[in-house]
């Protein structure tokens, strides 16, 4: 068993007596077996002494439980390490930051407190998965959707703190954004609560975020400042009807139009749902994340695999010879039929200034749809939480290249096609030289409204001296990303350090005021050491 | 001329030197007549000794300017308090919340730095004003739209951090929301980028809000953490057309059923445009803050001065006898001509619901407008800056009730058609208590979707006495709106501590939160003391 450093076995052990006595002796782990669980599956270190391990892990079932946990870490200067529900997969797990921490483990706290039909709001627990409150939902003949992300076991407090996406509406799919109100004990024990949950006897706790004075709630986010133990979230009501329409266009710059296009049209409003940019002549419609479904043509995985890529004039001679596009988009409209046609009619109009342009018929669905077509459809499109992406995940048989995980690597792109085709080049060319797996037409991801996102799964195997060169690697990639101005929006531990030291406007005069506040608001630095990048004092020279 | 508290004479002219050094000796202010413009032209100490009044005004032309102001500041321990640019009226206009403050007037950071045409986004100072921006993307031939409030002479960046509010799309009408990135000077004279600006060369400073790691914007947001210099938005690209449906009801209790409806085809994207309740028996179509255009009619205004207010069944007799709504709403669309009609189409039907629901021939534009349809309309519904807004206000002649000035009183309301006419009811009620002028039928404002607001223009006189009744009678209605679970979005500094004091979940917890930050990141207390609430150590005995 890993200890927190600095802590001898008789402290921890009264420690461990302690945190039993304020949660009840059957919540709390100590065993190996029990620790397992919050090894991380898909960790980079795996069967190497820098695995990140944890020392026990501790269940409370309320906040006053929470509060007393987090009094005894204080008063043992024993580190905590909030997880809330789900897997984490790809960021890291529940595995701690600093080894020897005792998880702090919210799943008994699985409530759903409320539901607001009328204003289409919930506030729930950080035990509560999309699947719980799915359920509940149902359960209560409910007409409000959630935005779910691939998978749906995860918490939507875990979510949401770390800026997870899902696949609805653009203003439900940031998870962050779509929040109000929170409840969050200090690292002191005390709970507060923000926006109008500080207004005792307020019913707008959901409905206004900001309530009066500092908007702290970012703070809790990506962060180590405090136990979020309940939040608001804005939740969909069902739309009357769902329509899907695809573009395929043709020449290589004709991305530039379409990502003009697409945006003016998401900043207007003219589509709600998730345009999903694609490179048909590969394989359309890849999901973010996803691995191909199937090889591409022996044709074009030559022409992908040619040194320094792919030129633009063979993948537009080879798409004109199979009548396929090289870039796709799907654009996705909620609501009824009248609105949502007359919204593709005018997409089509608007993208129809690209010369050959060639629309799909479109799909329409009028909702809610019937089991046969949830057995059909992409379900986190439709709010429906599932597990569907592990078939295509990186340990599934039809993956044509199976790992035992990834981490995602995941950098944010100004959201231009130039900068797309950039992003491919360098991206590319560092992982020839790196030896890493090379997708020459990677594809912008847009979880969120306004910015690009690059997805790879960096693989993790079983090979120990694999897996040194791709941390090597990956921390690599971190570097040219950030040398050309794209930095990294979310992280597994292993990574944070290094990613937010490429945060570093004014000799890292950001992470000087994460650490200046943490300090103030945790002194003792009990809540996540390293988190995000954030030790405190007396670690702040151990960091990796 | 007021010094800060503890601060002699000799001292505070030295300050003054170093000031001058700093920025050039026409740039600090301390003559009385000087002085006189950042006077809060509505304050409601207006004769009085507690008026809040600068000992001086400094006004930096650049951020290491401001970087050098705030050093010295922190050398001599003296406060300053920030300031962009426009008047603030009814919030406190440029005064300081600590008498004897030296104003640090940011109006001379005036540059837009940067306009993002196809991503709809811009960068500016704290000195650029709505119109400033406006001037700038019309010189440019730019097809952007700004979102003003009334009126256009306020900093974009001054209002977004007091969280106020425009009239176009939802998603551009929250100004803080509608912000991405910021720069700010902290106590210490350092400065720091949030989001996307902490990773040097990034293009994605104004396209991803929260960056990597904890999401600080907020703390800045109706605070006294820093001195934001920089801040993004995100604007809107100008729209096709615009459209204009209202419909009236004739039931008391059909405003239930018309909240309901409009919440959930605004939670789906159905409408774009900010829905305007209002009453139509009394005055249709009254803005936010607005005065009565002309007196209600005598049978009316017979019924609105009735004891206990008007009863539903005599409202509804007046309306059907007068073939009058007795509430109304009017829809707005931004988008093209299709869209927005199919919109309003599936409004009505939705609608219809309401039995005896009237609707309106809806207005449409093609935009942009030609400059005779510019004189007609409501501007800033069209992101067009002005000042019309005072030819109804306090001061104006076509006021029947002319007064000095406002404040004002602002809380947010349960999202529902109850709570409005519990709101109204107990406000009523209050109001004839306290002498202040009544509005039984006062209706909710929806300037951000999901929360309700209620806007009352409190009134300032030249007479001292009504004056201090006045603001008793302030704080009294503080209370009642607390004690219903009603809190105030945002006050003028003589309220503040009131306000703050109403947001005391588990014994202020927020409040000792914000602190404890304070106290971290700016340990002499030198930036704004007292804004919102929130005093430094030295002067927490002090405040009022």
């Amino acid at each position: 068993m890993k200890l927190p450093p600095g802590i001898s076995d008789s402290v921890f052990n009264s420690a461990v007596r302690e945190f039993e006595r304020a949660v009840g002796k059957d919540w709390v782990y100590t065993s190996a077996a029990d620790l397992d669980l919050y090894r991380d599956a898909y960790s980079p270190f795996k069967g190497e002494e820098e695995e990140r391990l944890a020392s026990a892990a501790v269940a409370p079932s309320s906040v006053e439980e929470v509060q007393a946990v987090v009094r005894i870490a204080n008063q043992y200067k024993i580190p905590i390490y909030p997880i809330s529900t789900g897997k984490n997969l790809g960021y890291g797990g529940s595995a701690p930051n600093l080894s020897g921490s005792v998880v702090l483990d919210l799943k008994r706290m699985n409530r759903v407190l409320e539901v607001d039909e009328a204003n289409a709001s919930c506030l729930v627990e950080p035990g509560v998965s999309y699947f719980d409150l799915y359920r509940h939902l149902q359960a209560n003949g409910s007409r409000l959707w959630i935005d779910t992300p691939d998978p749906g076991w995860g918490s939507l407090i875990g979510n949401a703190l770390d800026r997870g996406g899902g696949y609805t509406a653009a203003k439900y799919r940031n998870h962050f954004d779509a929040h109000c109100g929170m409840e969050v004990v200090l690292a002191n024990g005390e709970v507060l609560r923000t926006g109008m949950g500080a207004l005792p006897g307020a019913r707008t706790w959901q409905q206004y975020k900001s309530g009066f004075g500092p908007w702290i709630d970012g703070l809790f986010s990506q962060s180590n400042f405090g136990v979020v133990t309940k939040m608001g979230f804005w939740l969909m009501p069902q739309p009357d009807g769902y329509l899907a329409g695809r573009v395929e266009v043709f020449q290589y710059e004709d991305l530039i139009p379409l990502v003009d296009i697409m945006t003016n049209l998401e900043n207007n409003g003219i589509y709600t749902g998730m345009p999903m940019l694609d490179v048909p002549l590969i394989n359309p419609g890849l999901l973010p994340g996803e691995s191909l479904r199937a090889p591409p043509p022996a044709e074009v995985q030559t022409l992908l695999g040619k040194p320094g890529g792919p030129a633009p004039a063979e993948l537009e001679a080879y798409c004109k010879q199979h009548d396929v596009g090289l870039w796709g988009c799907k654009f996705q409209y909620y609501g009824p039929e009248d609105i949502v046609r007359a919204q593709w009619a005018y997409t089509m109009k608007r993208l129809s200034v690209i010369a050959g342009a060639r629309f799909s018929e479109p799909e329409f669905y009028n909702l809610p749809l019937t089991p046969e077509q949830v057995d059909k459809v992409h379900k986190v499109t439709f709010g429906i939480p599932n597990l569907e992406m592990f078939f295509i995940g990186a340990r599934s048989p039809t993956n044509p290249n199976p790992t035992r995980g990834h981490i995602w690597f995941s950098p944010i792109i100004p959201r231009n096609g130039r900068e797309v085709f950039k992003a491919q080049r360098v991206f590319s060319e560092a992982s020839r030289q790196l030896g890493l797996p090379v997708f020459p037409l990677a594809m912008a991801t847009t979880y969120w409204e306004r910015a690009f996102i690059f997805i790879f799964g960096f693989p993790i195997t079983d090979d120990i001296e694999l897996n040194r060169r791709n941390r090597a690697a990956f921390r690599e990639l971190v570097r040219i990303g950030a040398e050309n101005g794209w930095g990294e929006y979310r992280t597994a531990p292993a990574y944070q350090d290094a990613i937010m030291a490429t945060y570093s406007f004014n000799n890292h005069a950001l992470l000087r005021f994460h650490e200046t506040v943490k300090d103030a608001i945790d002194p003792n630095g009990i809540i996540a050491p390293g988190r995000y990048g954030i030790w405190p004092k007396h670690l702040r020279g151990n960091k990796a």
